[in-house]
């Protein structure tokens, strides 16, 4: 790792925590968040390092690891013939350590609080994220400080106790984000997530671990034509995103798959359709994962440069394509059902055609919904 | 696979269902399971099957998978200095698809169903393997048929609802076992678990799978002196014990391990003191996945046959254990703590020298299990 730029203006930075983004599109109110640049990037898929498998595309090369990632692909032929395309895969991180993708932003963000020091990590988070970085932190000696709500579902809940993190209740979503900022601006906290309105996505060296996604579908011979990701706030859109724009520059895949963020409601689709980046966007849902009223600049940009969009996918829609999913023996939270949903809706609008591959980013397992039991 | 034979008597007989076990054995009021025995089984690790990783050595070198198995080993050496002995390691089986280890017996157990062309498949099982079986079943396009109990932890039901698996509820243990006989034997469907009293242990074909376990050690290079197992009627101990005896005979480990069966009450720590193993153990216990009253013939010889014995451990010392490996990252079941637990107690005892390396298998994720909500 070589230094920051800011996925905005360009702007270069020195390695640091920038956990507000880059502080010159912060200034003219359209903030920003800022990627790792690297010295040089390796010519091929055999990793540099003895630490991570894709080490060498990282920001940390060793560190912290509960062995996440290197999730599988699964081939869905039955599915895909429904829908009617060519193929169709699923990649399962409900398969790392915790039961969610975000323990890849744990194992490298949290490797970053432990080589500059920190003491104590915080996070406002309703779920995967604070019970893998309650994980990480345990190992790690960490202190961890999780900004919640009231009612957090209950198996997210005992992990927060049996791992000994502190869980602070707030009602609403900027409440939480103000007392990580607090945290961070007067006890010296580590923010693993965003704190900020209008929203910057999580800090850099969690975003960044999301870049093994990419390495890995590689590896695995796996380039789609299409891949549908579950987005709140976009980072695992964006480390997607830039670990297939760098694999591309680097001749090791032959074209960009296009990248679809797929919503719980109508925000990132409005933004594509004229309205500011930074309104608000209200709207209920049980999808959790991906509930928030901010779209960021990470996740725009990722679909633009990738030739993708966004879909918004109903709750009754996204728990008839976990139902379908569970069909294929994969029990997936809500968010990830959505996927399957989304996948229709683009094969419907003719933007995915039946000769194409596509691939779901199933971002969870389905033990911690509690939604379809009323279904 | 060559054939069958049994593991008590030694008689050989052609591949076929016995899930009741070796009739010879079972006649004279000691039942036995049967085995797999291999015409030739590789001299390498290197598979010779596209199919399962280490399919070579299992009875379906190609079938059913949802990527289970190659689960990682993690190093403890925090705790092992504070257990004191040289290393400890992990074998993670919650980062199976179903989140146990019970995805390995579904695989090859739920191939062979497919292979005789078995339309239902019938299990008793009060968490891991109903979920496990609900999910293979489903992409299989199988019925499945599960026998538990009225109160079965939440996450379990909903996820068993989610597969659409037919959960049929039992007062008594016994009861169970009798609807699964009633199933196989009326109605032809295929038992993936044990139906017998005295107990056999599961069905030959899902026992194998856990055969996997032994050759992912060795491929990892990872053989300890000790292996711990959470055991009720011993699946995963035969299985680990046949796979490490095989690799021992074709010379690809240098020694047996000792393998040690935890269990939540004295029942095998009772035969192997000269109680009858056809009598009934009775016990309450919150370690509901190694929970049972009854000893099988299979856990006996896997312990006697590589050197190790059994240990009893407590709800409370198990719940220790659980929130010892939580502060190592692993949120796991209450008997996979016991793992721990039951290791302080071998050290305490001088079975385990503060020289050797010891390995806990972690049954499964701690995600189902309600039980440290009060502790
Ligand atoms: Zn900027
Ligand atoms: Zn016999």
């Amino acid at each position: 790792m070589h230094g920051l730029r800011c996925i905005g203006c360009g702007e270069a930075y020195p390695v640091q925590e920038m956990p507000t983004g880059c502080p010159r599109c912060a200034d003219i109110g359209t903030p920003a968040s800022v990627e790792a640049t690297f010295r040089e990037l390796p010519t091929s898929l055999l990793s540099a390092s003895s630490g991570y498998k894709f080490g060498a595309w990282l920001p940390y090369t060793h560190g912290l690891t509960l062995n996440e990632g290197n999730t599988p692909c699964l081939d869905l032929p039955r599915l895909a013939a429904e829908v009617g395309i060519r193929q169709l895969t699923a990649k399962h991180e409900g398969m790392n350590p915790t039961g969610s993708h975000k323990d890849r932003m744990s194992a490298q963000g949290i490797s970053r609080a432990l080589d500059i020091g920190a003491r104590t990590i915080v996070l406002a988070s309703s779920g995967n994220a604070a019970v893998s970085a309650a994980a990480y932190c345990a190992v790690a000696g960490l202190r961890c400080e999780v900004a919640t709500y009231g009612h957090m579902p209950e198996p997210y809940a005992r992990a927060l106790h049996r791992f000994g993190t502190k869980r602070v209740t707030f009602k609403r979503s900027l409440d939480r984000w103000s007392y990580v900022r607090q945290q961070v601006e007067r006890e010296g906290a580590f923010a693993l997530t965003n704190y900020c309105v209008p929203a910057v996505g999580s800090p850099v060296f969690g975003v960044e671990g999301y870049r093994a996604v990419a390495l890995e579908l590689a590896a695995d011979g796996c380039l789609p034509d299409h891949i549908l990701v579950p987005t709140s706030r976009g980072d695992l859109l964006w480390g997607l995103y830039s670990g297939l724009r760098d694999l591309l520059a680097a001749g090791l895949i032959p074209h960009m798959p296009r990248l679809w963020a797929i919503e719980p409601f109508p925000r990132l689709s409005r933004v594509l359709a004229g309205a500011s980046l930074q309104a608000e966007f209200e709207g209920q849902t049980a999808q959790f994962s991906i509930a928030g009223s901010t779209v960021t600049l990470q996740q725009k940009l990722a679909v633009e440069m990738s030739g993708g969009g966004a879909v918004a996918t109903s709750d009754a829609e996204a728990t008839r394509g976990a139902v379908q999913l569970a069909g294929q023996g994969l029990w997936v939270e809500l968010c990830a059902g959505a996927c399957l949903a989304a996948l229709r809706s683009l094969c419907d609008r003719g933007q995915i055609l039946p000769s194409e591959h596509a691939l779901l980013l199933l971002t969870a397992k389905g033990d911690r919904d509690t939604f379809d039991v009323a279904c």
